[in-house]
This record gives C-alpha cells, structure tokens and sequence, in this order.
C-alpha cells in the first residue's frame, strides 16, 4: 500500500498492484503532487487521515490477491452516505451493497444493481466531519455500506489492487469542488438544451418527425430540441442515414431549424458486419476492433445483428470515430447522444452456444431449473458478465486488456472520442451531449442521462435522488425520460412527470416503441394546458438557468444540489429525497404520488417565498397546496430570480427585458452571466458578467465583464419584502453608467 | 343483457353468455333474489341505475363475441377508485389498466399485472355518490379504468360474455358490507394467528427449527407461530414429510407446541408423478387430475418436476384433497398455507418445445430477437397464458372447460377443498389458512398473504395499499412478509418492516432461500431491542385486535381500513396511501423510508391522541417525530384501547388483567368481546359480549352475552381526557353486579 498527499486536501492510496487509475485515465492535467510517497510496512497498517480529532479512515483488513482485492474499513458512526450517481434506491446509500460493472439494464428497482454507468465516489458525512473517497478502478468493484450492520464497510475489486482518493473538505460543497479539481472542466452545452426537448423510439420518418414539429409550434408549447432514435439510420448502421424515410437530411434539419427546432441523432458503438459497409471496412481494415481471445474481430448481436465493436482505449481509434460525427454535423445534426455503450451486447456466438446446450435437455423433472435458467439467460448483469469475458482490448502501450477488467470506462472513452471528434473539427460549436454509460470523469465529454426508465410514480419519486447524486459525481448536465420510457404513461403521471422535469436540466419527453406516444397534447385539452404552463414556466427561467449553471461550471458546483448540499448543518435535510436545489435560490418540493393534492415541505434555515402563491413560509415543516396545475417550488430569502417571456424556442425573439424577482429580508449579492450559448467564446472572455448588490434601500448594479453584448435593455426588479411590502422598478441596463445604483424609495 | 335487482341494494346484470358467476361458484346462500328479470332490446341500450338524481351506470357500447366480450362505460367524473386487492400500485385505482388473469411473479413492479389473485370488485366514490361493481367471472379479464383520459371505462372478457354486479350505499363502508352480504360468513382464524410467526424458505431441519424457537424463547422475543417451507416434504411430495431431516413430526410438534409454538405447513396442489406415491396413484386410479387435450393426465413441471393437478372444479375432487390435510393435523399441524395455486407451472412439455425450437435457430443476426425470445419465456404472465390454452377440467355437470376458461378460481377452489375437508374431520377446531391465490369469495375459506415481495424501500410502502385494497375485497386476514421475501433486507428496513408488519393481522417474519437471515437478532443488539419492543407491543393489542377483529366479522366490518372508510366526508383521506385504520380506535403512520426520523401525517375529523407520547393531536396536517425505535400510530378520540401485559405467546400465561385506555371527549360506547379463540363455539353463542357507556363521568359496563367464561378478573380504566387530564380506575369485572356502574371522581 501506498499513499501520497496530491493536495492538502487530497490523498492518494494504492492498494495492491493497481493497473488502472485516473491518472492514467483522464490524464488530470489540474492534479499537483505536492507531496511525499510513503510505503508503508505491512498491508494490514491501520491508516489514519487526520482531520482535526477525528481518525477518519481505520483500515480493518486488506487482501490482495490475483483477481481479487478486498480492503475492510471501519463504518464511520452515524453517517450519512451520498454518491454513486444515478444508481437506483434511497439517496443515503448506507446499508446496501453496490456493484460497478456498466451495464444495460431496462428494469430499474430499486435494488437493481449494476447498471448504466460506474461512479465510485462517495461522500461520508454527520455532523462531525465531512470527506469523499474515489475508488478508481475501472473493473469490477463491489462497495459494500455496512449491509449487515457490522460497523464495517468493504470494496471489492476484481483485479490485484486499485487506486483510491480520500477527497477532504469542510462540508460537502468543498469536498464536491475538491473532487472535481482533478478532472478540469465540465462539459458545457449549448443554451437551448436547457429549452424542453421531445423524443420518442422512435419518430420514424420524415414526415412523422415535422409533424411533431409543427404540431408543437401551432399548439405553441415551447420546444427546443427533436430526437432521432435508431431508426433513422439505415438497417441501424451508425453514421448513415434510412434513405427512404429521410431521403434529404440536409433539407430536413434546414427546415427544423427555420422554425426553431434542434436535432439530435442517436448514436451506438457496435458497427454492423456487413460488406462494403463504410465504417466496417476501414475499422475492420485498420484492425480498430476489439478482439476476441482468438485474435480475431469480436462480434456481438446488437440492434443491426452481428457488430463488432471499435477499441475505445487506443487513442486512434477514438480520433478516427470521432471523426464520423462530421457528417451528420454537415448534415445539421445538432446533438448526439451516445447509447448502448456499455456496451449492451445481446449475445455472442458463445452465449448462444451456451444458452442452446443449457436448454436443449431440459426436461420437466428439472422443475425449478427451467424457469431460472431462462431468467439467468435473459437477466442483464448474468449475461454481462458472460459476455464481458471474451472480448479484449489494445491500450495504446500496446498490452492487451481483456474487457472484464476495464469494462467501466468504455462509455467513457466513446464519450472522450465523440467530444474530443466534435472539438477538433468544430472547435468553437456547443454540441448536446448525452451518454448513457459513464464513469467518473465522463462529465468532461458529456451530459447523462438515467436511462430507460419505467412509467411508474416510484420512478418519478427516484429520479430526484438519481440526479442529486449525479450531480454529486460532477454530472451536472443530467436529466431522465420525462413521463417515463417503458409502459403506457398515464394522464396524471405524465403531469407530474413534466412537472419534476421542467426543474431537471435536461428536460426531455422521451418513451418507448410499443407503449402509447406521450407528447403534451395525448390526454387532452385540461392535461395538455397543464403542461403547456409548467413548460412556459420552465423557459420563463431560462436566464436564471443559465447564468447559475454556467456560474456552477466555472466554480466547480452543481446546478442540481440535494438539500444537505446548501443547509448541511441542519441534520433535518440529510434524508430529504423529495425536495431538492434548482440553483441556490429556488427549492423545488414535487408532488410524485398519484392523486395527492398537498404535500409536506421542509424549509430549512430562512424564510422562503411559494412561488406558486407568493406567501412567505417560515424554517421547519409545512403542508403546501399542489393541485394538478401545481409543482411546489420555493425562493429562498435574499436571493434573486431571473426571467424571461417564454417563447417558443430559444432564440425565437431577442430578450431585451428580464424580470430580477428578488426575495428580501437583510440584503445580499449575486452574479448574473450571459454569454452566446452556442460558442466557446467565453473562454476567451467573451461573456458578460455583472454583480448584483441589493440591501433593502438600494441596488447596485457593477459590471465585472463586459466583452459580450447581450440583446437586453430592460432589468425589471420586482422586490418582495420580507414583511410583505412589494416594489417593482425598471432599469435600463444598457444605457447607464457604471456602478447603476438604483435607491428603492 | 339482463339485470334484476337481487336486493335493493344489489343489482345484477348479465352481459352476453355468462358462462360462470358467483351463483354457480360461490353457491352464495344469503343471496336473495327480491326482483324481476328484464331483457333489454338491445345490447347498446344504456343501463341506467338511478340513486337519487345520479346517474351510475351509462354504458356506450358493448360487443359479444365468441370469445370477447366487451364493454365501455362512460367513467364518472372526479372519482377515486378503491378495489382489487393487493394488486400493486396506488391505493387508487384509476387511471391505469387492470388484467386478472391468476400468474406467479416474483417482482412486483408498480404495474406488474397480472399477479397471483384475481379480485375483480372495485368501489367508486366521490363527493357525491358510491358504488360498487363485481366483474364475476373465472377466466381473463381487463378493466381499464380510463388510463387516457378519454372519460371511458372498459372491461373486456376472454368469453362469451360475464355477469356483474352493482352494489349500492351510502358510502364505502355500506358498499363494502352489502357486497360481503353475498358471501356468508368471512374465515376465522385462531386468535394466536394474530401472534408474531416467523417462516423461512426453509428451515429445512428439525434441528434449525428447534434453534429458531429456542432463540426466541431465550430471548423472550414473543412468538407464535413457525413454518414450514417446501423442504419439509420427501422430494416436495405433497402429504409427505422429509424423514431424514424430519424425522419424528409428531414428537417434534408435541416438543413445539409444549413451548407455545404452532406450525404451519405450506401446501402446494402439484402432485409428483412417481409410482407407489399414494396421493398420486389415487388421484390417477380416480381420475383426479386435470385432462390435457388428449384426454391424458395433464402434466406441468413444478418443484418437484414432473407432476399432475387435481381438478378441484369437482366436488369429488374437493373432498378427496380436503381430507388428505387431515393426517398432518394428527401429526400436530395447526395451520395450513396453500401456495402455489395460480396454479403456477414452470413448464410443459408443449412449452418446453416451443422455447427449444425458438432458440435452436438463433444467432447473433437476430439481435434484438434473442433477448427479447429469453424474456418473453422467462415472464410469468406469458408463459401463464401459454400454459393455459392446453389444461381441461371436467365440471360437476360433466362438461370440459379449459383451464384458461376458469383460471382464477383454481386457487379458490384449493382454499375451499382445504377449508371444508378440515370442517368435516375437525368441525370445532379452527386453523391457521393462507391462500396466495384467489378470487373473490376466497374469503370465506381462507386468508391470504401478498406473495414474494421484496426487501424494498418502496415494497414496504406499497404493502400498505395492497392490503387496504384485500380489505375492501372482503380479505380481512392478510398480511405480508415481513422484511422482505426476496434479496437480502437491510437493518433499518427490517425495523421498519416490522413496525408496519405489527399492525397487520398476518404478521410474519418470512424470506427467501439464498438471502440473509432475518430473524429479529441477526443484525445486533440495537436492532433486535427495538423489534422486541415493536413485537411486544403488537402482543400488548391483542385483545384490543382479537375483539374488533371479531365485531368485523359478525358486521362484515374489516379490521384493517384505508382512511376513507371511516372518514369518507374528508376528501384529504381518499388518496392518503401511508396511512390507515387498525380497527377503528387506531390510526398507523408507519415510516417507509429510509433514514426518515419524522413524518407528516393528516388527522381527519376529531381529535387524535398520540400514543408514543401522549401528545394531543387536532385535525390536519402535523409532523410527528418518528424516531428508529417508533411507529407513529394514534387513539381516535372517544374510542377504547384494549392492552395486556405482552407474554412470549398467546396462551403462556392466563390474563387476569386488561387495560382500557380511553380517551375521551364527549363519550361514547363501544363493544368488547371474547371466545376461546381457538374453537367454532362462538357460533353457537358460546362468546362473551360487553358494551361499555362512557361517559365524561361515568363508565357503564353491560353484559350482552355472557357464555363464554374469560379470565380477566380486572379491568384497568386509564382515561385521557381531551383537556388532557388522566384519571385511573380498576373493576373487578368478574364479582361485580351487574350492569357495572364506575363514577369517575
């Protein structure tokens, strides 16, 4: 075992022989090393991290051993556990095992374990100390919470040794940002992905696709962003287009884009074996394919039948396919989000075998066997892991790798070709991202989302902890299948579902093949209008949305926080799993359970305004209307709002005013940001950025950057008191002197 | 169509050819048919049933065909639907479709449909009128209850036709007693069924079954019942015991009862097919079994592979199977629970050359074909369809019926075979029964648990809606496994599970083969000192539970209750799932998620008194702590609680003395009764029935019936007054004069 200090507030552990690590992953170019190696003597030396007092960390045992590496720790008392990203299940992770190895699974329980996407990092926290710890190992591992309540916890790795970080931090907002220092920046989107977004698998022609279009532009429910899932290709061969049913891309995109809408294709990994197939034959040509153990292109059944997969490890392959996007790109293709990258395989020639000898003698006097074989067969992890055996991959040093022992990072390396393809051939474009598989780091590529989801209430109840917790991973663009992706959707689901998701930052209506289309619009004309306000709604806060999100990007905090996140001190948020942060001034407290018309909020410190009444509620407990028309949302006292009129898409008519809705009691100050939205300019400054100071006589109003020029003209300050007193004044911003000091009469 | 009127109350009508109804299956004798027959002209004529100016019942279209039956109702506005028993999801049933067609499944998503019992009664309320509908019939139905808004509801039959009935009343309560009027009289149990039990799957020796009750008797943890799971059967040979493991049942049931426990056996109805077997050579010589359509033995792998089924459609039948439970009485058995009766099929030969020859040709150009052939075998609701087409019975009349025909009362048909071959050889002896599946009517011969939950979070919660939802199906003894049936539970869950669990009337402890322990010890001190107290609790309620248990089952009255049962004028409660009625003095608020420590809970109508701490509650919404160690649960106001000092099990000790805590407003009567809990004598008025007067400042006591000779000597009056002073006073029931007078200074 070795540890080194990167940081002072980030040590490093080696347990055993660890072969990957995101050292050599993410290569963090942020990463210091300020301190000091040590060996220590035996692997059973207790370990302690001091932080004040208290010993952090206690090893209790450690076994190394050719494939299997177990390290024992005392549970720290009393803690409560977040992390994990979007794994199913409670947002305190206590008292559960959890396993990492990407895996798509379509059924999401709330024990379902593993799926999508490996994130092992965890927050421990109580009201005595706060810390984080990173396994970083991009393999099997397994994290065991103290199930069995025997004051212990345990990490499992399928391979001789791994790497971990202990992250410190005085609550977890410092360990958060701490963590992230490693990894550089987050993905940025573009500001029309925070516009509501509609998909479906799969709006299969053309025609199918426009109507959606102009059926949202004539009701006037603002939409941003169309999805094509697999469908549109042809014989779901990645990067090529089904002729027939889109017969000219280019035409297409141009006219979604004359009435606002953006596009976003689908993408998978597995390429179709099939002659003269482009992409086949220069990957097959150029040896860019994951082997099997014979030496020869690993295949695997997908969507197209038998693929073979490209070898994301080596940096070659990864600057050839990401490459590829060029040409939807040129075709107008606007977004892309990558699936199936895991990767999902539905079997192997192998597999196949197996499963045919298996069930070839069965018989009825194997009774029990017969159903469980089937259901070992069709059960996603089993086969996973099956499957997961065969394949090997090529790192770029050239040793071969079989997929099992770095199977968490394929996604992730997908993510890193798609970006890194998209960067060096539109180097100043924003693109919208997602991924469905992910390990820790992805947030630099990529958005996320949680997959396919269930049309159930307890799904929509879990998604908010499935998001807090990306957010916690360092995902902050995140979001899930609004009304829900399997199963018929039902009226007052889908108006719950809309609800929660207008607060999500991706905000998108997507859903399965087979189960009833769920636009807005489906249920009728009293679901439809509902929608159609709680989405109006959503683009009204879209310059709050995007100056605090762009704001968490250049300091390292999510958008999306739990509770705990902002009011750590109060024990009373630790377990809140039904309310959570949408930027530091609004709480949001979402109904998700069928036919409920009020609900209980906690408040924690200050006073908060309902947005939805405009009454000011007090710190602690209180029951709150929510009629169908209604999702509980709360501003914080001394914080600011920013809105816009909706409109029908993003850029449908320049801004020139915004509303600043201020809630206010002693005073504070805050920052609003603008830049393009589309470019990367503001990384070369070019964004605006102006500090707000508002105390309850004056506001002063100083400009910090100025190098983008913003279409408004008009701050509207609409002041709520405390002591219930209301003010409104309007500010013309663009022709003042600087500071603008505004004396509230 | 036909309707008459059977009561006025009671409405039935015939829809197309209704080949099996409640009249033919349910032989239901209180029945009494006071009105005349109509025959309608047309089939598209609309039904009205008038009560007051409401219009209830408006059907748009029905269509009959050979084998479909149709019908679309016009679906009332604003109602809320209560119904169909432990189906999962909401408490409320609209909105979403229904399919009741009796299938084993394991994983009880919120959708998973259908499941183990088919229960096709459902009530429909709202401010201004409620009434219920019986869809009576044996095979396939769906009822959607408007899932998109398009303001229909329709019930579609797999037959020629079915019968229904409306039920008429003021409120749920009415309904659900002139619904139970059609039924005679509910299942009984023994009052030590309202013990703690604990089961396993399985405690599969004499020796393990010894420690498990030797450890709860050490640890003085009150227990009263164990179970037997399918390994105490030679080769899961129904009417067997497994020698090896079991090898003196008699000695060990004697050993068991001397140290209060009783033991419950499960029976599954699949009979092995091996020669010298008896029950198989019997039922083959007779021709017991089911026929396939070769007029052969119908043959289905279950446990014990390769086995046939009893066609317990014929009273032969019923009464050859219903003795056979007679030798494991003498063997000391008390209880019997009957499984596996969907009947669940694991395969057949027709299936298992359906699934071989649909996988022998697959290969990995299949894609998506290959995991979705693997699933759709592996899930229960097809292969249960499957399955269904070959089975045939043979009526009492002598007619062949496929299985699929008449499926959901199979189950029901076991639980009638078990309840009346038990009545005929012990005629005064009650029995502990469980049914998993069953149809509407199984009540009289049995109670029920919810099947193979799973150690969840959200399973916990949904139990409470299932078992509201058996009630109001006339299932008043039910319950669910405590902790979770599948996967490992987890420390906090398994308190929470229990705490919920005790106020359930089937309380057991039960879990699946491969999972952890879960007995109240395995996780430590802490843990198993909380579910003692919880356990103990549930022991001090018994005769609070046992009296109004009883009082239910003469008024047709449940014990368990969602909110609106008795507080229907309170539009708050009816879609309140977390919360319910314990008999009608108490209210339980049970925590059902992780890491809460507090909850908010409404109070209806009246006030409430908290019974953790004593703390005065008023109408409305209010945050109560709920520490680990706490069920939030809560006196009515003017009702009587019934407490004794807890004991090990139901009978260890003679109670000398009962508790009546009161709390009192304005004052109120209510009944208490007794029997000897284990014997049908009650019906013979062999019971004792008290009603107590209670007064601001005076406790009347009236002997109503008095044949029954209790030992309680004592009555203990502890009285809370609303203005929250106490007052205490003993009686010494058994010397006094009657009626008893108690003047409260």
């Amino acid at each position: 075992m070795k540890y080194r200090w990167l940081a002072d507030n980030l040590l490093q552990i080696v347990y055993g022989d660890s072969r990957f690590d995101s050292l050599s992953i993410n290569k963090m170019e942020n990463r210091e090393n300020i301190g000091s190696e040590y060996e220590l003597s035996t692997v059973n030396d207790l370990l302690r991290v001091k932080k004040g007092r208290i010993t952090l960390v206690q090893d209790i045992d450690f076994v190394a051993e050719e494939d299997k590496t177990k390290l024992i720790r005392k549970m720290p008392l009393n803690v409560v556990v977040y992390g994990f990203g979007d794994k199913t299940g409670p947002l305190n992770r206590i008292q559960r095992k959890y396993i990492f190895f990407n895996t798509d699974d379509i059924l999401h329980t709330e024990t379902k374990d593993p799926l999508y996407k490996s994130l092992p990092f965890f927050i421990f926290f109580n009201d005595r100390f706060t810390y984080g710890i990173f396994v970083d190992h991009p393999g099997y591992i397994e994290i065991d919470l103290d199930s069995k309540a025997t004051g212990r916890y345990e990490i499992l790795v399928r391979d001789s040794g791994f790497t971990q970080y202990i992250i410190l931090g005085n609550n977890i907002k410092e360990v958060v940002k701490n963590f992230l220092k490693l990894f550089g920046e987050n993905y940025v989107p573009p500001i029309w992905a925070f516009g509501h977004q509609q998909s479906r698998y799969s709006y299969e022609t053309e025609k199918e696709l426009f109507n959606i279009a102009y059926k949202y532009r004539k009701k006037q429910i603002p939409c941003d962003v169309l999805y094509l899932d697999i469908d549109y290709m042809d014989s779901y061969k990645v990067f090529t287009w089904n002729k027939e049913n889109f017969p000219k891309p280019h035409r297409m995109t141009e006219k979604l884009h004359e009435i606002g809408f953006k596009l976003s294709a689908i993408i998978d990994p597995g390429i179709k074996v099939e002659e003269d197939y482009e992409i086949y034959e220069e990957g097959k040509t150029k040896g860019f394919f994951i082997k099997d153990s014979n030496g020869k292109d690993f295949e695997g059944a997908v969507w197209p039948g038998r693929v073979n997969f490209p070898d994301f490890l080596r940096e070659d392959v990864r600057k050839w396919w990401g490459n590829k996007y060029r040409k939807l790109v040129e075709d107008g293709i606007d977004g892309f989000w990558n699936d199936m990258n895991e990767p999902s395989i539905f079997a192997t020639d192998n597999f196949l075998k197996l499963v045919k000898e298996a069930i070839k003698e069965l018989n009825l006097e194997d009774g029990i066997l017969i159903p469980k074989l089937l259901s070992d067969y069709s059960d996603s992890f089993k086969k996973a892991e099956l499957i997961s055996e065969e394949p090997v991959h090529t790192t770029d040093s050239n040793k071969k790798v079989p997929h099992s022992k770095i199977k968490n990072i394929y996604g992730y390396m997908m993510s890193k070709a798609c970006f890194e393809g998209l960067k060096s051939n539109f180097p100043n474009k924003r693109f919208l991202l997602l991924s469905r598989s992910a390990y820790i780091g992805s947030h630099k590529y990529t958005g996320v989302w949680t997959g396919d989801n269930h049309s159930w209430w307890n799904h929509l109840h879990q998604e908010i902890s499935r998001i807090c917790n990306l957010s916690i991973c360092g995902f902050f663009y995140s979001g899930f299948d609004v009304g829900g992706f399997s199963e018929n959707t039902t009226p007052e689901l889908l108006v719950r579902f809309y609800q929660l998701g207008s607060f999500i930052p991706l905000f998108r209506n997507h859903s399965n093949k087979g189960t009833i289309n769920q636009e807005p619009w489906v249920f009728g004309k009293r679901y439809e209008k509902i929608i159609k306000k709680t989405i109006e709604n959503r683009y009204s806060l879209i310059p709050y949305i995007y100056s605090n999100y762009m704001l968490g990007i250049l300091n390292n905090e999510p958008f999306i926080r739990p509770l705990s996140f902002d009011f750590q001190k109060d024990p009373k948020t630790w377990n809140i799993d039904d309310q959570f942060m949408f930027g530091t001034s609004i709480m949001v407290a979402p109904v998700t359970k069928m036919g409920m018309r009020e609900r209980a909020v906690y408040f924690p410190e200050s006073s908060w305004l309902d947005l939805n009444n405009y009454e000011i509620v007090s710190k602690g407990w209180k029951v709150v209307k929510a009629p169908l028309e209604t999702i509980p949302y709360f501003q914080k006292v001394d914080t600011a709002i920013i809105r816009m009129e909706p409109m029908n898409y993003i850029f449908e008519k320049e801004i020139e005013l915004l509303t600043f809705e201020i809630f206010l009691d002693k005073g504070f100050e805050f920052y609003y940001y603008e830049d393009d939205g589309i470019t990367y300019d503001f990384k070369n400054d070019k964004y605006s950025l102006r500090k707000i100071q508002v105390s309850r006589d004056k506001i002063k109003i100083t400009t910090l950057k100025n190098s983008y020029k913003s279409t408004v003209k008009f701050w509207n300050f609409v002041i709520k008191y405390i002591d219930g007193v209301s003010k409104e004044i309007r500010v013309d911003i663009s022709a003042s002197q600087e500071p603008i000091e505004i004396f509230l009469p």
